[in-house]
This record gives structure tokens, sequence and C-alpha cells, in this order.
């Protein structure tokens, strides 16, 4: 077998469906106001939070060094886990490399074969391709219906069981009834794992996310990813729930285990966002009255989050149309299959909190624009 | 079912087999001497990296914003992949997160359903998720052992085909026969893919790990995974290979898609020490040299590569050991089950080419004297 040519077929296959990707390195000073990431606060590029990722390399160096098991937890790490654990009301937290790494970590260490996992349409690649490494039999529920999700809990009595969700999902901007999904966990005994990649920073008193806005922080039967590489600016996951969950997954969750802790600069800086977003209490209302005007002018449905998204009739009207964003100075982004549940093109517009208002005025202008141009 | 007391019970399960794990975080100016780390050139502290990684948070921000197909790849990426990939002498290179993620994205965007992947009985945690990840059948090849490797083969001939193996095991210290497999990979049209997490650094011509040292930099059924939170200091995964295989991995590999890029600070850390190891190509002398008299102190067989396996007789006799290690300002490692392939205990010994040869002396004597107490 030749794998140069299996691997250029590919690729070459990708192409003929209009689906290749082609990575764009972008510079330090880019001046193109970014309508794109998930830094849905501006809070990466924060002068106090750049600094203490600085500050971090220089006095512990640029990485961990070891497994979080040898020498690699540092005094930063328990730092954050700490105080990320009283923002959002949890007992405890416990920070891995990446939200993904937190997420295979959670169902892989939760559950195995025999027991159950109920997940949610549209949860994220990260929590299918957990379900798969757990070996759990899994039953896709519709998605945010808690109807469905009661329909199969009730069906597996005696079994344990996740139910995998998240609080607010990034490509249809809607949110869970988490309230009557963890009643329904309680009600059998399930546990509700909720992935506030999309909520933390962004919803709830003071950025504490929809579980918590929801009544349902240190609920026995729910637990939670949040994301550090999104509103806080940095990068990595950290899952949050009682002490001993967290002990047991330091003893059993694998992408922990044989992982190197999380980079001094990356915990330090996502902590100095937190820190920023406790000492501002007011930020994610930004979010909040950017996003409803920009969905008015738009025509579409306010999301429950920072992420508006804006149906396209074809992959290449959504490219269009992200194009004539950008030839004005403002980057959008798009979802095409395979990152759409339901294989609708999508223009995906942030609203980013740390844009200023005369940008974000032309911003808004533009988008609203180039959008109805390629409808 | 009470989650809190089903968590609490595994750990309770963990203490009594004398298993359970304790993270203990360490300060910025912890004193003790570092033989447990894989920072195996003292390169995360070196002030020009701690320098590079700082100077990165300061330009780039904390966080990279968003998925290396949005708006997350940086001209750090892209800086770090085409030297990586010079060094090691590879047409192109794909940075991830993690190395967990480098593997977990090579396996499973080569593989599926009805393949074949031929693993070393020893290989890495994340290459056995990678594994189960991919669906692809597996079949697990004695330890080391290329004519087990070339039954498999031949056994099962027309099928795609990976073959797993690193090029030094961590855990036994003892080196792959890649020359030997390189050409089984070619004759049965396989992809031999090697995990450079303990080579790159360490060992061949300035660093520049094993498989270029066995000449088989660039060839047609070879790729590789490179580390960069062990050797180049910071945090982070690369795959090298073939053009038209970074482009299929940048399409396909979900742990590469849907995951944020790896943070500007870590980029550039690594990087950093890239290019310090290119300026310095004794560098891994250093480590041949300790290592090799090491090795002769404690009466046990030299490794491969930088890290030191000494058995014990029990989980308790190595915590003893490393206790009595600590005491003397001396942090070592302890394989435990189940980070063992076969369930002996053992301390892990790094050699850090960062120490200095009046610490070295001391650490050098230390270890010696509390390894023949405990045996």
């Amino acid at each position: 077998m030749n794998w140069e040519q299996w691997f250029a077929d590919r690729v070459a296959e990708r192409e003929a469906a209009g689906l290749r990707r082609i990575l764009k390195p972008r510079g330090a000073g880019d001046p193109v106001i970014d309508l794109a990431g998930n830094d849905y606060l501006g809070l990466s590029t924060h002068p106090d939070v750049r600094r203490a990722a600085a500050d971090a390399a220089l006095t512990w160096g640029a990485g961990a060094g070891a497994s979080r098991l040898v020498t690699g937890t540092l005094e930063l790490h328990d730092a954050l886990e700490r105080e990320l654990a009283a923002f959002t009301g949890w007992p405890a937290a416990l920070a891995f490399s990446t939200g993904y790494h937190a997420n295979l970590s959670v169902v892989a260490a939760l559950v195995g074969k025999g027991d159950l996992v109920v997940s949610d349409a549209h949860v994220h690649a990260s929590l299918i391709d957990a379900v798969r490494l757990s070996r759990a039999d899994v039953a896709v529920a519709r998605h945010n219906d808690a109807a469905d999700v009661a329909r199969i809990l009730a069906a597996n009595p005696g079994r344990r069981t996740l139910v995998l969700v998240e609080s607010i999902y990034s490509v249809l901007g809607d949110a869970a009834p988490l309230a009557e999904l963890a009643a329904l966990a309680e009600q059998h005994g399930a546990l509700l794992v909720v992935d506030e990649a999309h909520g933390v920073g962004v919803v709830g008193e003071g950025g504490r996310g929809l579980v918590h806005a929801a009544g349902l922080a240190g609920h026995p039967h729910v637990v939670l990813t949040v994301t550090l590489s999104k509103a806080m600016g940095a990068q990595g996951g950290v899952l949050l729930g009682p002490a001993s969950f967290r002990e047991h997954l330091v003893n059993a969750a694998r992408p922990f285990i044989f992982d190197t802790g999380l980079a001094p600069a990356s915990t330090a800086g996502a902590l100095a966002s937190l820190r920023h977003l406790v000492g501002h209490p007011d930020l994610p209302g930004v979010i909040r009255t950017r996003v409803d005007a920009l969905a008015a002018a738009l025509a579409v449905e306010a999301p429950a989050g920072a992420v508006l998204s804006v149906p396209m009739p074809s992959p290449q009207a959504a490219l269009a149309a992200q194009a004539a964003c950008l030839e004005e100075g403002v980057r959008v982004a798009c979802f095409r299959p395979p990152s759409v549940p339901d294989g609708v093109s999508r223009l995906r517009i942030t609203t980013n909190a740390g844009v200023p208002d005369a940008d974000w005025a032309h911003a808004t202008d533009v988008v609203t624009r180039a959008s109805k141009e390629h409808r």
C-alpha cells in the first residue's frame, strides 16, 4: 500500500466535496476584528492576563515537566482549581491540559462495558469520542428533549448511567433544560455531566455559568466541565464535582495520569482571567447586550450564549459571505459539515466583549450586510 | 445510586491495594533536585526558554483563542512545525495541544472498523486509547519482538494496517528494533507509527531521535510523534510525516479539529528549546555520560534513553526508597501498577542534563545508597 497516495486521495475527496480545510497562520499584529474565535470576553489578550501568563513562564518555566502525579502539580494548579471551584460553587476541581482530556476522562473513568451513557444528539466531538473510549453502551437522546432522556432512563433501571449534555450548544446556540435533566438524573440514580464550554464566563451571575444559574451547583447528581481556552482565554479544561469525584479522577483518569501537567503560563493565564471576571461581574452583560442587538439586526433568534448562528443555503454561500466580511476587516467563521449536527452550513459569529465599541459597530454593519447578500 | 459514595469506594479500594495517589503541589522555588520528571535536558527552566515563552504570552496573549482550523493557527505554530520537521528530517509536521492528542489522532484518522493495528505490548496509554477510539481490530505483539510483528502481518495480507511502537520505552528504557520494523512495514504495505516521546532530544545526532539515527527519516512507511513536554520543556505533541499526511490530519483528526490551538507560550517555549538544542548539539551527550555512570553505580543495565529503571521488591519498598531520597533533597519517581507492563514496581530515575555537576554528584550518591538499602 502506498500511504502517501492514500493520504492524498483522502484530501482530494474533501476537495471534491467542497470541504477541504487549509490552515492560515495569523500574525501577532493582525488588525482584523475577530468574531470567529471563542475568546468571548477578549481576555486572552487582556494586559493583566498576558502579564500573568508571562510572569508564570518566567517564574515556573515553560512546562510542568512531568505528569501531575509525579512532579507536575504546581501550586498554580492548586490555586486555579480552588478559585474556580469557589467561583462556580463546587467543592473540588481538577485541571487537565485540554477540555478534550477533561471530557474523555469524566466518561471513561466513570463508566465502562455494560454501563450506559445517554448522550444528547448534539454533544461535542470530545464527548462522543469519550463514550467510544469508555466502551459503555450509548443511547442518543433527541436534542434537548428531556422526555426522550426520561424514556431511556426508565427503560434501563439499575444500570450505572451518565447523561451527557452541554449547557449551551455551540452550533445552534440553544440551552439545555438543566433543571429538568438534573431532576431526572436524581430520580433514576444517574449522573448528569454538563459541558459548560460555552456557558462559564458568558451566562449566569457574574459569568458563573448555566449550572449555577439553574441552582444546581453542588447537586449530588451533577458534575461539570469548564473550558479554559474560551472565555478564560488560555488553554485547558477543568472537571468540577465532589471531593471524592476529584480523588477518583486522580487515580483513574488515564488522560490525566498519562499526560504532562498543564503548562504554567496557561494555568496562570486562566487564573488571571478568572480573577478579572470576579472583579468585573458586569462583563458578561456586554455579551448579552451585543448578541441580542446583533441577532435582531440579522433577523435570527438570539442564542442563549455568545455565538450567533446564521443558516446559509450552502457551504459555498457561507464561504462567500465569510470572504466578503474579511474584505472589510471582520473575521467570522463558518460551520460546515462535518461540524454541524444537521448538515446545514452556517455563518458562526462570536460576540466578543473585548472588541472596542467603535469596532463592534463597524463589525455589526459588515456582518449584517454580508449575510443578507448571500442568503 | 449515590455517586459520592461510589467515588469514595473506588478511592478506598486503591488505598487498600497500596495504590492510592495523592497530588502534592510544588512551589516555584523548590530546592529539591529533580530526577523524577521528563525534562531531560533541563530546558523547561532554561533562561532563554522561559524568556521566549513569556515574550510569546505578552505578544500573542495567553491562548490561541480558537481551533487551529478557525483563527487558532499562529505564525508561531508554523515556525515550530517547519523547524521541527527540518530538524528531524521530515517534510511536514503538525502540532497538537498534547502528545495524547497527537497519538489519538494518528491512529483514529488513519484506521477504522475492519482495519488492523499491530501494537507492541508496552506502548503508552495514549496509543492504547487511540486504538480503542479507532475501532480497528488490534493484535498485541510481544514486546520488541519483530518476528512476532512479522507473523501477525503475514497472517493479515491486504488489510490497512498500522504498527505502533515507541522508539524508547519509558518503563524498561529499551529501544525498538526500528530498522527491522520499518522493513517489515514496507514489505507488508503497513505504516509504522513511532512514538519518539523519550527519543527526540535524548538520542541520535544532536538529539534528532532514534528514527533519524536509524536512517529512517522520511521513510515512506514511517510516521512519528514527538512530545513537546519532555526534552522540549513545554507542552504539546507533534506528528511528522509526508505533506499529504499532514493535510489528511488537518481534515480528519478530530482531536485536532475540535480543540483550541496550542497556547502561544507553550509553542514558543518548545521552539526556543528546539533552537537551543540545534545550537548545542552536544547537550544530549551529557545525558549519555550521566546515565551510563549511574547505571554502573546502581548495577542495572544502561537504558537506551534517559530514564533508569530500578526494579524493587514491592510498591512499598519503592516508596520507602523514594522517601529516603527526598529526605536528602533528591526527588525520584516510582513506577507502580497500573503504570507498569509487568506488575513490577520500580524506582524511576531521570537523567537530567540541566542539573549542575555538583548537584548531580550528590544526587547520584543519594540514589545509589537509597536504592541499595531497600532492594
